[in-house]
């Protein structure tokens, strides 16, 4: 697919996310920092009015709606539903867009410390998080099923390779954590070193395999008829992303005090676990599976 | 002043506050768990609109609205205006309160554990702070100056004698975090069990003399000339509530990484370490001083 030439840096996808807002802002002004060689960098402020609002969104969630059917739907008429639309314009079109990749900061009320998430098991894309990992030895990568990137619905996928996310927590929504803030400007900054390195073909020499996690599904916390929560993430569950969870461990708590366990027979992981942006469909966690993401071929442009 | 006879449990003062709103809820199905046998306990959700919305307020923060004028100036007519005088009529009036206590359940996203926050001097209500704290040792004692009963503008205020915060941290806004619901249920049920113990006259010996901290002021984040927030609490300060902080200690990093010593001459203490919900008006945190808090009297009535 030959060379990096137009790299779309992007923040505020979710509104109350301030970290990468705060970033935006701060290369508008140092603009040295993530200028890079061999490719041109843009940034974008993905949902203002939702950041003005302090809100994630204002009718929908942003982040799902870039499957290529719903961006050619003119029926899907709220905010972000244009918003996707205008969006594509401006970075795309995605059946053939003009920016080559998107890097979108992200963060998440769980404990997910730097979390690399992919859609797509493409060398480039691989590389960049192994790259990344190698810099940010902490970093976990967090590998989510996609089928295609003209179906995906996440903005990082409006651009010609299907990109990547920075996704760091814990983090309330709504204020600025300092650490969180340096973190991620630090694995953009490699991000963006990546890319010069394969355009200039200079990629070191990066491992072939690396453990990782893929997301399986979701799980609802339980309610009551009037749509109430009945019980929180356990205790011993929260905060606890990427560990095992095993069956008859304490998963729920119910507001009278009851534990409920686990009762699957496969041993899984969490991950955003107890995230306040998905209360409002009562999703308590991602289940996640360990496995081994490979790097298929050196990713060596140049 | 007598005996206690009616005492509201309130939640939801901040509707994305969730955690007192889900204590409610339980305990209405559980009513047993909050009755005593010599007053009345009434529970109410304070800001359901705003709990609705998932936000803090609609239009103002309720908690700041009942100063006497304010409830007797029919010229504010924002939501949360109308919402306070309809809780003075619910609870008060402020003039001559039917309810006699209010204990008001908060949670911040600072680092604060569970934290007593009081307005009076008055031994009832010192008493009930240092019963708590007899009952939960952790608990920190936090005195806010308010001028009087009449002219306090906390929702507390409307009880006959100036009640209880219970304020619970971190916990970010919008989730339930199941370790900081126990907190709060276990604070809310020993405030209860010491005014039982108060109208039998058999509360136990308390401390004469306990350490707190006292409200001196709140201090801003730099913004520039936009509004834009241009540093955040430093990370040595980020979670560091009730520790002293010195001339020359970091205080807040700038978005481009150069850091603002705090530069007064009296050691003070931090509070509300960067609250998300004080960001509407750029304040970082609180800045405390470490006092003696004194009990005057036996708070015995019976």
């Amino acid at each position: 697919m030959g060379t990096i030439k137009q790299v779309a840096l992007v923040g505020g996808t979710h509104g109350n996310e301030l970290t990468g807002i705060a970033l935006l802002r701060h290369w508008r002004e140092h603009p040295d920092e993530i200028a890079r060689s061999s490719f041109a960098v843009e940034t974008h402020l993905a949902n203002p009015k939702a950041n003005q609002a302090n809100r994630r969104y204002l009718d929908q969630d942003l982040n799902r709606q870039f499957h290529i059917d719903d961006l050619g739907d003119f029926t899907l008429t709220g905010y972000e539903h244009n918003r996707a639309k205008a969006l594509n314009s401006l970075l795309g079109p995605k059946e053939d867009p003009r920016v080559d990749f998107v890097i979108d900061m992200h963060t998440t009320t769980a404990n997910m410390g730097m979390s690399l998430i992919f859609n797509t098991d493409d060398p480039l894309v691989v590389g960049m998080a192994f790259y990344v990992q190698q810099q940010m030895p902490h970093a976990t990568l967090f590998f989510d099923n996609m089928p295609s990137r003209l179906e995906d619905n996440f903005l990082t996928s409006l651009g010609r390779y299907n990109g990547f996310l920075i996704e760091v927590g814990p983090v309330p929504q709504g204020l600025l954590r300092a650490d969180i803030y340096l973190e991620t400007q630090q694995a953009a900054k490699h991000c963006l070193d990546y890319l010069e390195l394969y355009n200039k073909g200079e990629v070191p020499e990066l491992p072939k395999v690396r453990q990782g996690y893929q997301f399986v599904e979701k799980v609802k916390l339980p309610k009551n008829e009037a749509g109430d929560l009945t019980a929180m993430v356990h205790p011993n569950l929260q905060d606890k992303d990427y560990e095992p969870i095993s069956k008859g461990d304490p998963f729920f708590l119910t507001t009278s005090g009851e534990t409920i366990a686990y009762d699957r027979d496969e041993t899984l992981y969490g991950a955003f676990i107890n995230e306040a942006a998905y209360y409002d469909v009562s999703v308590g966690l991602s289940l996640m599976r360990k496995i081994d993401i490979e790097l298929k071929s050196e990713p060596a442009a140049g």
